[in-house]
Parts: C-alpha cells; structure tokens; sequence
C-alpha cells in the first residue's frame, strides 16, 4: 500500500515527577475520600513540584536516546509535542533541546506541533511526512506536559482526572526493518471547538485586563457535550481512517486510546465491541497527561511486553478543538 | 534533484487591522518626534483594537481561498504557523477554522507548527513533507500575529517595531506545474536560548503566583547579543543549506528576509553584497509582524509584480529559539 512508510519507534523514555494518591488529594482539598478512583478512575497520578516542562522533556528525551544507543549527534530535529508550555515564547522544543545534556552542541531543528491532547499523533504523521533516511533519518518527539496548575479545585472533575509527565521517542526511517506507519490522520469537528477551553492567558482575556481567577485561568470542559460529540463522531472518523486499509479496528493486536476519562477509553470497547486486553489503560495511575498520555502509554504497553515488535498498534484519541485524531502502526 | 517536489503556492490573502503611523504612537507614549522610524526603520504599523488571532487568521484564510477559486472543500489540512495565540487551549488552528464561514461544515485537521518567527517557513517544510497529491492535496498555511498586546511601553525598541496582521497561502502538490520546492531546512543554536523571551505567562511564571506586570510579561530581546550571534551563524547555515544545491545565494531572483529589524534585514545584503532590489522589504509598513512578516512580504512581492511565477525564492528569517530557517522555492 502506497500509504505504509518503513518509520520505526526505535526507544522511548520518560520522566515522571512524584506521585500523588487520590486519597492525599482528596485530604488536601476536602473531597469525599474514594471520590477520585469512583469518577475519575484515577488512583494516583504525578505532579510536578519543582520541574518544569523543558526539565522533564529534557530527561525523558535523554532516556530515549540511551535506550536507542543513540546521541545527539544522531538527531535531525526535535518535535515538542505538547499541550502545555515554561514560556509563550520561545517555543517549548527550544527550551527542551537547550535543557538537555549537550542541547547547545548540536544544531538540529527544534519546532512545535500543537493538536493538544493529539500532539504526539499529529508530530508522528509530520514526522513520518520528512522522514526520508536523507535528510531527516532520526526525529525525536516529545511530549511533556504540567497540567497540574490549570486546574481549578473548585472542579474536582478536573482536579482528579489530569496528570503531569513527560514521554518521548526517537523515530526513524528504517528501510530494512519490519516496523511501517500504516497510516495517520485527524479530523476536526469545529462544532466543538470551545467545549474544552482555558479562556485565559491568551491574546483573547490577556492578563493584564484579565488577572488571575481559576475560573478564568484553569481548564474547562463540558464532558457530557463532549461525550456525546465524540459518540457521535467516533464511528464517523473510524470508517474514514480505515475505508482503504486492509486492516480493521477488529483485527489491531493493541489499541492505545487517549487516556480522556473513564467513559472516554470505554467508547470504542462499547462501540466495537473489542476485548479489554486489547484496550491499553494507564488512567488509574497517570491521570490524563493530555498529549503525553497516548505515547506514555505506549511505552507502558511495551515495557511490560503487552505490545512487542510486529504488533499493529492504532494510537487513537480526542483533543480539544475538537479532533479526533488516529496513527496505525506496525510496532 | 531528490529534494525537489513539486509544490506550488496557488494563492494569498491577508487580513490588516488599522494602521498607526509613527507620529501617532509616538505621541501617545511621549516618545520623540521621529524616533521611531530612525532607530526602528518603521513608519507605519497595524495594530488590533476589536480583532482577535482567530478573527484575522479566518478573513486572511478566506482571502486565500477566494483567490486561489478554491473552497473549503478543497482542503485537507489547516496549519496556524504563529507565534501568539487567542487561547492557551484550543490549539489556535482549531480557533482559526472554526471561525471561518462554513469552518464547522468541514472536517479537515487543523494543527499548529511553532516555530516562533520562523513558523510560516516550518509550516511550510511539514506541508511539504505530507502533500502527496493523493491523502493531501491542498494545505492552508495561516500565520496570524497580535504582538502589540506583549508589548511593554518602556521599551522603546520593541513598542516601535512590532506589528499585528494575518497572511495565509493555499499550498497545494501539482504534478504538472513549474513550481517546486526545492529545499527547506531550520538549525537552532540552543546558546540564544533566552534571547528572546516572554517570561510570564506559561507555567514556569504562572499566573496565579506572577501577577501581570509589564516586565514579565512582554517581550524581551537581547538586541546586540542577537545580532551577534545571527553575524556568526547566518553564513554557517547559508553553507550548510545550499551545500548540495544548483542554486546558490547569489542566484535567487528574491529573497524574502523575516523583517526582524533594519539590522537584522541588512544582515544578508551586507554578508554577500546582494543587491538592495532583491531582499524585499515591509518592516517600514508593517513593522516585525512575528511569523506573519515573512509570507506577507512575499504576498507584496507577489502583487505589485516584483515576484513573478517561475522565480527563485528564497525565504529566510532568524526566530527565538535561537534558529535560522529558510525555504528556497520556485515561486
């Protein structure tokens, strides 16, 4: 098929800052305790204490390499590919490449691709686009993101559900492997653009008319308008991204869902109907870490040998916007 | 040569707020009558009173469309390639489409690239990589810029050199036309990291403990120090990009320079003594419209005739970060 491209995961690395227990969570903010794990689903999740975007990319960036036998110098670009930033400007693959280890040495590219929670979907369907084994041989994508300080307590959905952590992967065209990128795609249902939203600090409500109120400032969404959206539209995009595959959603050997919610992951084992075991989880212990939740986990399913390689994996996801948003690999 | 594609701009539109001469901006911040257009080289720039990133970038987009005799129909993928933003979520690409009249009858993705300054030219190397006339056949590049909001009055420098406008391009892969894309490329030099910045406003000085203040808030550039660096590394990535091409610097028909500053513009003609008629100049007109000032440049050029179908041209900018990138295309 003309679509498939020899594009290899070849390691992956990541960097998590210190757990936190639903149950130390609750205390701090007076919910009922088992309030959490029964809405959310979320057991624990990381938090940042005094890390920082570029701090945990950088580590996780330099894990992926040392997995791969690889360093810098191999490097062609950096992708950051995330959902939360240090800085409005520079742009956030410019503070990872400067955080890590021997960043200022090597002078490959470093360029952001933002489709929020779809980030590291979208930075592989790009990657895979330049890839060539010429000019671009080895890309590194990253997704690290906070999401712990747009939260408002007053929203103990939120409050509970989102998770900090940062992931990343060096990925490569590798003519004489197995491995392939099957095929990539997104679709953006504008309808639902503003159903998830921070209003503020933007150009829209700039901080300096608009100070600060967690209201305002934290991450809104409308997780019932969301849910049905993507009931509706989950199907619809399925049949567009498989219509000229040979494969289908029944025959992947692993799905790795975004991990939105509790309801979200379960909208495909309801609609299809596919085995749980195929469904990959981490939401119980990462939260939702917007874009670094797909290759987070990934790399889990992986480490534990629930995908190995050969496997066809389909990374799939929502984001706000609203898109809904596909990778299909041969692992 | 491997590199080329033939990818072809089918058309621009832009979208410019009120303009504000010197004099005026002058007057209101009390500075001297003519410093302005002496130290910054700018006369007049727009600036946004009622509009928004999201509002110009839709018109500008529109503007493309309706010239290139295009609809939206016809697209498969819009990219916001900014610096600014309306939201800290939505990604501003979804802001953009959904804004658009008929934005949310079509599905196409819409993905942000941010590479700062440099984004248009980033944008442009990703569509590149995935136009294959096939899954994509049309993207819609838009760069939408509102920097005056990050603008602090004391600073002289930036308040007079910085402008707000829209500019987007349909970038299409035709087979059977004469224009290519011939080469494309970004390097960073990770010591200019902090060169650029705007401090506040992301989570490393978040809001709720970083009250606004016109300091951390704005935009800072280290002026000398990055003028410096650019002095150095603008000829090593002039030798790096064109290493294995035909064409060299010499030979462009045009060059399209990011309008950084009347130094940083002056910086190329200086180096290879290229004629003054060749790089093309707005900075005087629009001010640095971030990444928008490199395609509306290219749009003037375009329309008064300057730049004709067939032409060699070479886009070229400095972006935070620290980066130099360039596309050289045959227009």
């Amino acid at each position: 098929m003309s679509k498939t491209k020899p594009i290899r995961i070849m390691s992956m690395g990541k960097y998590l800052p210190l757990s936190i227990s639903s149950e130390v969570l609750e205390k701090e903010y007076g919910l009922p305790k088992g309030w959490s794990e029964k809405y959310s689903g979320v057991i624990s999740r990381h938090k940042a204490t005094t890390e920082h975007n570029g701090f945990m990319g950088a580590r996780a960036a330099e894990e992926a390499l040392e997995k791969g036998n690889m360093t810098l110098a191999d490097i062609d670009l950096l992708i950051s590919a995330s959902g939360t930033y240090d800085y409005p400007l520079p742009n956030q693959a410019s503070v990872i490449k400067a955080e890590m280890k021997d960043g200022n040495k090597y002078h490959f590219a470093a360029i952001d691709i933002d489709s929020t929670c779809l980030s590291f979907v979208a930075a592989l369907e790009f990657a895979t686009g330049i890839l060539d084994g010429k000019r671009y041989k080895n890309i590194l994508i990253v997704s690290s993101e906070i999401s712990s300080k747009g939260l408002n307590p007053d929203n103990w959905e939120t409050l509970t559900l989102f998770g900090d952590g940062a992931v990343a992967a060096v990925v490569s065209y590798q003519e004489y492997s197995d491995s392939k990128y099957i095929m990539g795609g997104q679709r953006t249902y504008s309808e639902g653009v503003y159903h998830t939203i921070i209003e503020g600090g933007g150009n829209r409500y700039f901080f300096k008319e608009n100070p600060y109120n967690k209201e305002l400032h934290s991450f809104k969404m409308n997780g019932k308008q969301l849910l049905k959206l993507a009931r509706i539209k989950v199907p619809e995009f399925i049949d567009w991204f498989f219509k000229d595959l040979e494969n289908t959603i029944d025959t992947v050997d692993a799905i790795i869902p975004h991990q939105a919610s509790k309801a979200g992951i379960s909208i495909l084992r309801k609609l299809y109907k596919i085995d749980d075991k195929i469904v990959k989880e981490t939401l119980h212990k990462y939260g939702n870490c917007i874009a670094a939740s797909i290759p987070l986990t990934l790399m889990d399913a992986i480490d534990s040998g629930e995908v190995k390689r050969g496997d066809v994996c389909l990374l799939i996801g929502t984001s706000a916007g609203f898109s809904i948003g596909a990778a299909l690999i041969k692992y």
